[in-house]
């Protein structure tokens, strides 16, 4: 076959000739670069502080390519432009590039150059490579330093083009910040800080640069609504021995925060250039951006490691794991009303993917506390849930029927804490192997949330407790078992998770007493359909004696899994007893909240089930 | 209670005064050491090659000091000595200690120092550290190094002060080439010697150097006798682009070896200054000598990893597999006829621990391609076998009764292959506890041994399946799972190994098609009993589909699970499947070797068990 680099060829050609019959934003960044005379562009998909999702303002790769997915990386250059994306999007991005003039480069795949490769064969001497530093981390800056150094090109990382060439962009909108007692919280930030500093003299750093999102708002015990379902406030931060600058739009900012000294969050890159010379600044190369490393170095010495905030953030203290306790509840009864409904209503009356996610919205924000979803919804119906990043659109949702499977993977955000969930329903009649594959996933989850281990264990040495049971019938999920979840915070966090590979600078950390992580294996049969059931696991402390420290795990959600999945075959005596017992702390979690009607039938859902004879 | 650093203070007053009494070879170390103006010297326990084990040429360490353990490392002091050792030694050391005047270090225990911050404490500016270079990895020289630079002291390692102070030390002895034709090897040298050629020019080496007598043994397919239980020869190796020389006693070596060039043994020291300046010269700096990386880096650059031929050997060829199963066959005919001897005789004739031990010896020496054991055997009966490196000696073996374990942990060097396998044995009634105890042990075993696994993976990855076992009761083995295992040769060998942490810097290698690793759990309780169980696994493929290429093990060991051991309450359906299956393959394996007695009876002992229905 055609390797991607000849397609890539032939569409440069092809569009070359279409291109003046449709207005492409495309073009005016191609004649901004003209002008500065930059011969390729990289508008990432990030903002400026590596946060999951972005807000409208740095949607500029969608703006100027009309690829809408959540991730990619466009180069735009005089010559040919593509856009990097992953297989979640190869079907999407090929349709919406469609007469763009752009090729889509499907990263992973044989003979698909990586970005580094492509610009290696890409960049010629003496050129000019373009991205606005403040959008890629220093790490990733450094690759395209040694990039442009072996052709003696330059890197041009102080210049947004995409400012100039997209006059109607969006706003950075600041929004208010959220009235939540600091009490919630379980630490004071005086006391979060002191920890900090505390680190910061055992490792003689001078100053701590703090960019993520997530890190600044545990730190200042602040919350926002500037990125989507992540309740965050746009903000940097520095820490010296002495003073706690927040760079924030003040005007947002609904609290009184003693001994922080707060200012503009554009004055934040001019701040970190007065550091004092020679100053040991601490930072995380991996997460803060090229254009604030490359400040700080001018300052002082780089000292590059894992925030500390980021593991301190993942332990939950006492206060923050009851509250979480709390809005567990409240998910799960939410999720047990919808899966009440469902089962009564699909066949009935008309339900698509997207009206059956709104009512499960609706159901969560019947909590008062309950102020945003975690993340989109997902709900993807049969086939649709094979696709692991799924997102139905009111054009394109799926009308549910009663068979197969519906797979609703979501999360709310409440005052008290974040949850992600995710059940996968039986809408009607199941083959045989349908049964086998549910039973297998609930079968996997349930032995990774019951298993006792060690203290110093990572998710490396447990992730094939849920994993070998897929692995036993030669079937795979191809992503992690689980991650970290924060507190009224991200659904995703680290360092804790449950993967089996190490990749990358992804840091695999010890399972620590009072860490929250997604347990969430699957079966995933594209074209056919994908099953997935996740609970949330809080690591807790079991007994300790000769051997060490064990541990284990408590879990946090609660909500049925689906019996009329289930086929006791497939299922060790052992396992019937996890299930049973799970279903039994179900039923007493939730039925409270729940009416007669209901709590008759969550009775029967959560019901003991037999051991087998075979 | 006192610290141990108080304990060693009083200790070395005390025996200040009672020296004199009995003649002590440290005296003469002391007095050379006084000579040379050498304030501390360390005899550790190691040879030039860091072999496992080391000949009494090397017994430096158990002459001076009165300690007979496998493991430790003396620390000669013009003002004071200690001896540090691992917990498996601590009482045989504080016996064979008593009245040496050298204190007792407990490695690992609260409050001891390691050997590096005890020299910290100790080396005065000034002072000369003492070590002979050739017994310590390179690695462990930089550590010393950056001791004494500390406090301007200095490292003396050219001078082998044992040699001075041991007037009868026992000759450095080369034994006779094993009469092994290259056939058995799978593999001819010329075409293993062309495979690392390959890589060092990938890496741009110009020389190789290999001290560790396993990969020797295996690079040029040459066996020996020159240390107890592995087969292989003192040697050095350095390999160029062109040429390859062997140094080694040349009068041994019974081979033609076309290619090759062989100087002595003791010339290889100055051949490695030869090599051209400005080689670059890869070794494994955590394996090879001080004092050949001393030299190493005076003549060019030195590029340090793991040897390529460690996961070359690791990794069997078909000649290899086939050769190891025949080994293993033999093996288990071996045990098989041991078990059916021990449960007939037990208790009505006398039988200790010793005579069990040599009993079994002469069974594995029936089979006349037996020409060694793989290691001294461990037979350890109840409360002795919760010490995991038991070794019983005439004078103090246990006598054998019908009641209890009898751990035995044993293999052979046969001309085919090496094994390894241990057992344990009911000699007569258990209690409830007990019996679920061993099933527990049988179980992990039978996990991790019937587990799938996408390639890729770890020890890391897999060690839970067993040890899980354990944890979920709130026990553990404090030891790894598994070890790689050699091919007529070492029983211990890298990079494959089933651990839960990784440690030091240890290889945690991807298992791959071909390597053999050992699958030993087990449960060790203090003053009471130890169980092991332990099968040698051979890492094959399963099927490759969209998800990857799935990995499986192959049973190599072939001998009963003591079922009078087994209480099925304790095990799920699926153990028993897995445990019925084995015991059919051990049946059908094993029973075309026995008498007609032997082979009812173990019809009976791998007759199908029930599952349990509770």
């Amino acid at each position: 076959m055609l390797s991607h680099i000849s397609v890539a060829v032939f569409r440069s050609h092809f569009t070359t000739v279409k291109k003046t019959e449709k207005e492409v934003p495309m073009e005016k960044l191609l004649e901004i670069m003209r002008e500065k005379e930059i011969d390729w562009y990289l508008v990432p998909t990030s903002d400026f502080h590596d946060s999951e999702y972005v807000s409208p303002y740095f949607q500029g790769r969608s703006h100027f390519s009309g690829f809408t997915g959540s991730a990619g990386i466009l180069v735009a250059g005089l010559t040919e432009s593509v856009l990097f994306t992953d297989g979640r999007y190869f079907i999407q991005a090929e349709q919406e590039l469609e007469g763009s003039g752009i090729t889509l480069m499907r990263m992973g795949q044989t003979d698909v150059p990586t970005l580094g490769e492509y610009l290696e064969q890409k960049v010629q001497v003496g050129q000019k490579l373009g991205v606005d530093g403040r959008l890629i981390s220093y790490r990733f800056g450094q690759e395209l330093e040694r990039i442009v150094k072996a052709v003696s090109a330059e890197l041009v990382w102080q210049e947004d083009l995409t400012e100039l060439a997209w006059p109607e962009r969006p706003a950075l909108e600041f929004h208010d910040t959220k009235d939540i007692p600091e009490s919630y919280f379980g630490e004071s930030r005086a006391s979060k800080i002191s920890r900090v500093r505390k680190i910061m003299r055992e490792e003689n750093a001078d100053a701590f640069i703090l960019t993520t999102l997530d890190d600044i708002a545990w730190l200042f015990n602040l919350r926002g609504n500037d990125i989507a379902n992540n309740p965050v406030i746009l903000a940097y931060a520095i820490l010296t021995r002495e003073d706690a600058f927040l760079f924030m739009h003040r005007e947002a900012l609904k609290q009184e925060l003693p001994g922080i000294i707060v200012k503009d969050y554009f004055e934040f890159y001019d701040c970190v250039s007065m550091l004092p010379k020679g100053s040991n600044i601490m930072l995380d190369a991996s997460r803060v951006n090229y254009a604030v490393v490359q400040r700080a170095l001018e300052c002082g010495h780089v000292m590059d490691g894992m925030n500390p905030t980021t593991k301190m953030k993942a332990v939950k203290n006492e206060t923050e794991i009851q509250n979480t306790k709390k809005a567990h509840i409240a998910d799960g009864v939410a999720v047990t009303k919808f899966m009440y409904w469902l089962k009564h209503n699909v066949g009935k009356t008309e339900i698509t993917e997207v009206t059956a996610a709104d009512y499960l919205e609706q159901l969560r924000r019947a909590f008062p506390d309950c102020f945003d979803l975690s993340f989109p919804t997902i709900c993807a119906y049969n086939a649709n849930g094979a696709m692991m990043h799924y997102s139905a659109s009111a054009e394109h949702a799926a009308v549910l029927k009663p068979e197969g499977f519906l797979l609703v993977d979501s999360g709310g955000q409440y005052l008290q804490g974040t949850t992600d969930i995710t059940r996968t329903f039986v809408l009607g009649d199941l083959t045989d192997e349908m049964r086998m594959h549910f039973t297998m996933v609930a079968k996997a989850m349930l032995r990774l949330q019951n298993t006792k281990f060690l203290y110093g264990c990572t998710g490396l040495n447990l992730d094939i407790l849920a994993r070998g049971v897929m692995w036993e019938k030669n079937l795979d999920y191809q992503c992690g078992t689980g991650h970290g979840v924060g507190h009224v915070l991200n659904v995703h966090e680290n360092p804790n998770s449950f993967r089996w590979l190490l990749r990358g600078d992804w840091e695999d950390g010890v399972l620590e007493a009072g860490m929250i992580t997604t347990d969430e294996p699957g079966i995933y049969l594209e074209g056919a359909y994908g099953i997935r059931l996740e609970n949330e696991l809080l690591c807790v402390k079991g007994i300790k004696n000769e051997y060490g420290q064990f541990m284990e795990f408590e879990p946090l959600t609660f909500a049925p899994i689906d019996l009329d999945g289930i086929d006791t075959r497939y299922l060790e005596p052992g396992d019937i007893a996890y299930l049973n017992q799970y279903h039994q702390t179900v039923y007493e979690q939730i039925s409270p909240y729940l009416n007669e009607a209901e709590r008759e039938w969550l009775k029967d859902c959560t019901r003991k089930i037999d051991k087998i004879h075979t």
